[in-house]
């Protein structure tokens, strides 16, 4: 059993837990909680921890058997987690990322484009949403907020796992090539002309949302097919932006069904 | 100016940040940031107070002798806000609440009732996406999370000021006044047996969403009209509560546009 906070492999687990550029040297990010690693597919376990008490409890033993957990000391998995009050297991899983072309190269796709979204718990929920909705694949820009926080990971409540998603460093560039393959392309905007629930989303089709304080940049919005908008009653300038990306997602699903 | 962090007002103010039961003895809330108070009904605001920083800038200038906005040093602003980075300007509000039965006893309403919602934004997140969606009120049980708590506040975007909310002791009563009123009762339940699309909510409607990890109590559920459930693809298990409250408001709000 581990003990010390000194260890390396201890410290290591920190590093993790609280540097994105340590995920992605060790093309790796950690899962915390039963949920989480029940969930995880075993060829991307890395290495998981449990604490005594966790690994002591009786309806533990086959889980912790299962991902052939080391032992740690409660203060020890103090240490190495992200909240207050631990569960008492986390794993370290190794990444697997795809191409931003691979995830829209699919039949009859509906895709979802994320341009600078910062908030860790918006972007979580995004995936959950996404995956709930039925969406093939989610592409973030690259100045997101890093998809391998611990927040994020846990507000997607497991759809890490199995949500296609990719970074792009040039979104106008990659729109243009969405286009070009028939895929019709939605820009979320306050402004838009259209709202989104005249428009047609069984075809292939794309949501672009955009940053929650900015909105979608010109930059972006202007190479899009179409604009367009969720009406808002009362005075309210903007939603949330998790809750605009699961509003046209369940909308095209609502379609889709039809 | 004040200076000192031991003054009264100060220590009065850091009380109703803090305290849940404060708030309710004093009949009022905290808000801060620029845009909180420029929305704030002049007619509720109890006293404001700016930063020395905040109270220097030309800009806000005007701002500060509208609210009658006291000055107090930046470390004082400090210790009053409830943010990492204060924005320099916080107001204390009075509170402006209805009896429960006032908020549906309108024409044709569209009612959100919560039961046991715990996380304050998504509790904030729930009230902003309902006055977008133009819901006639919002009915919370008293064991839900504090309305007022600043972040719940925060994540509103002012909505806290316009949108019609209550609390009540005794849900499935309520439930019962309601639907003896000739209100539809639709509960969001993982096994409901309709769709949430195939009913029609242009009539007078009230959706119920239930807790974070519970979801709707049996209780509650078993007095409504109707289950109703959105579909999720994948191996999703829920949605995110407000993501929930926010894809079924915004059905209704379509559905009475056509």
């Amino acid at each position: 059993m581990i003990t010390s906070v000194s260890n390396e492999k201890v410290k290591q687990m920190i590093r993790l837990q609280k540097k994105a550029s340590a995920r992605k040297e060790q093309n790796c990010f950690l899962v915390e909680g039963r949920k989480m690693v029940e969930e995880l597919p075993g060829d991307r376990l890395i290495q998981a921890y449990a604490s005594q008490s966790f690994a002591a409890k009786p309806e533990n033993e086959a889980l912790c058997r299962l991902l052939n957990a080391e032992t740690v000391a409660d203060h020890v998995m103090e240490a190495m987690s992200d909240t207050r009050t631990p569960q008492g297991i986390l794993a370290a899983v190794r990444r697997a990322e795809r191409g931003a072309d691979a995830i829209w190269q699919t039949p009859s796709p509906l895709i979802l484009i994320l341009e600078r979204i910062q908030d860790p718990g918006n972007l979580g929920t995004i995936l959950r949403t996404a995956e709930g909705a039925g969406i093939t694949g989610v592409i973030l820009s690259a100045d997101s907020a890093d998809i391998y926080n611990p927040k994020v990971i846990r507000s997607t409540m497991g759809s890490i796992y199995r949500m296609p998603f990719a970074c792009a460093d040039d979104l106008p560039a990659l729109v243009g090539r969405i286009r070009a393959a028939g895929i019709r392309t939605y820009a979320a905007h306050l402004e838009g002309k259209n709202r989104y629930d005249q428009e047609d989303y069984r075809g292939p089709s794309a949501f672009l949302i955009g940053n929650e304080g900015a909105g979608l940049s010109e930059a972006l919005s202007s190479v899009c097919d179409c604009r367009i908008r969720i009406p808002m009653a009362g005075q309210v300038e903007s939603l949330n932006a998790a809750v605009a990306a699961a509003v046209l997602m369940y909308e095209a699903a609502r379609q889709r069904r039809m």
